[in-house]
């Protein structure tokens, strides 16, 4: 997908929500567990209920692989599922993944070949040849993790070098060497409030996916006050507080519900510009 | 694992090598692709040849999701087998993982509870709520990324602050706050060379896992000589240099007499301590 087909998205819908399938065998309905494939039961339901409001999905890796082979299949047919019913979505493989050259290659291979993601999420660490192996993919997005929405964000990320430029900062300039914002997006946390005012100094065009928005904290008017473009630029993502909004046989039509609560009010952001 | 039990297990062998599982469907044997699970078998026969020169085995986690749900049954039932046949190897699942805190507790129970490996590579950028749910498992360990093997390590990872400590050191500091080194070791790349002994002045203790011997161009008798403590505390590992000494049929008994050239090697070096 470009990028100008994610901004047309983002207009057609009145959202720039991503919704995160941050999908857990212990958090979901207990009547789905009696189905053959609960995670996958689940996924669809929440896709299905939430797909009028969103205009991005995020299933995070780790939720699947702590299960083994059972949740990487239900995995794959979840981002099958959504590739086919609803095409236009625009579908972000949370891995935060990063490796040698080769070894970048296989994931890129497993993100973008085999589940056939539109994005896969990327930690900046290994730096350049970790990065690039996921760049040679023509339409498909690189987001790399620029300033997290987590408290150990402080570690490294806020560290200052001797000119007072800060990691995150550094990420930020050393990566647009790479790709331009046709192909690379950046992870800003929403606990981050006004840091992006700093963000947007160096990446005034680039599309930022932003988590941390509900169950972290962060605030969706604040995240638009200072991150947002002409174009956008801005994913929101909200994981639990919409695929957890409720626990009982009724668990979509509250999902649903969330998902709108939040399109509305990005409905209102985006008059602005649009 | 514990720390003791991992040195008995060096002393014992004469040998820190770890053999990384970088098993590629595309490099291996062809006669083993008519075989019901190639891969299973080619890591099979890989580590039957090599254990008794190796005190670790390392599969990267890349090689096998790069080709979905086959991949991963590969992966799980060669550390099944390493730990029923060889229990007193050590198991390094190099994934390089790290995310927010309940996404981390996430990739900690795909490691340890699901795949029962010994030890998980994490990467640093995320800081200590990232990298915590890795530790809560007693005698599993952490493998943090310190200073990498690659061009693009020099990228961040060699930023200096206004201190003049570099973002490799601050890891090391920091995340010495978090565990002790019955816990806790780095990756260091062999291509770092004398930089070890800038390491060694922050972590005298720490296991060391060093990549990039052979075919990435690292000398062990370099890593020896700035990294080695006196209990060792190397892990070295070579991976194509061993598992793709040959792609014949008699791949395995190369893939033997390579390791056995290394161990012999290292038996040398560890006279000095032992």
């Amino acid at each position: 997908m470009t990028k100008q087909d994610l901004i047309e998205n983002i207009k057609q819908k009145q959202s720039f929500l991503c919704v995160g399938l941050d999908t857990d065998l212990t958090k979901i309905p207990s009547h789905l567990l009696e189905e053959e494939d609960p995670i996958y039961s689940f996924n669809k339901a929440i896709v299905d209920a939430t797909a009028p409001y969103c205009v991005a999905y995020k299933p995070n890796t780790a939720f699947y692989e702590s299960i083994g082979i059972k949740g990487i299949w239900a995995l794959e047919k979840t981002i099958e599922y959504i590739r086919t019913k609803y095409p236009k979505q625009f579908i972000i493989l949370d891995a935060k993944r990063g490796d040698i050259g080769n070894t970048s290659e296989m994931y890129a291979k497993s993100a973008f070949e085999h589940l056939k993601a539109n994005a896969i999420t990327v930690a900046p660490y290994m730096g350049e040849d970790s990065v690039k192996p996921f760049l040679i993919y023509p339409n498909k997005w690189v987001i790399l993790l620029a300033l997290t929405s987590n408290k150990g964000s402080a570690d490294f990320q806020l560290t200052e070098d001797s000119n007072g430029e800060r990691l995150f900062e550094k990420v930020l300039k050393k990566s647009q060497e790479w790709a331009t914002d046709e192909q690379l997006m950046y992870v800003v946390g929403a606990t981050q409030g006004s840091m992006f005012a700093d963000i947007r100094k160096h990446a005034p065009n680039h599309f930022l996916l932003v988590p941390g928005v509900g169950a972290q904290g962060g605030s969706l008017a604040e995240v638009v006050k200072y991150g947002m473009t002409k174009e956008c630029g801005l994913l929101v993502n909200s994981s639990r507080g919409i695929i957890y909004a409720d626990n009982t046989e009724d668990f979509a039509n509250r999902a649903a519900s969330e998902a709108k609560k939040i399109q509305a009010e990005m409905a209102g952001y985006l008059t602005s510009i649009f």
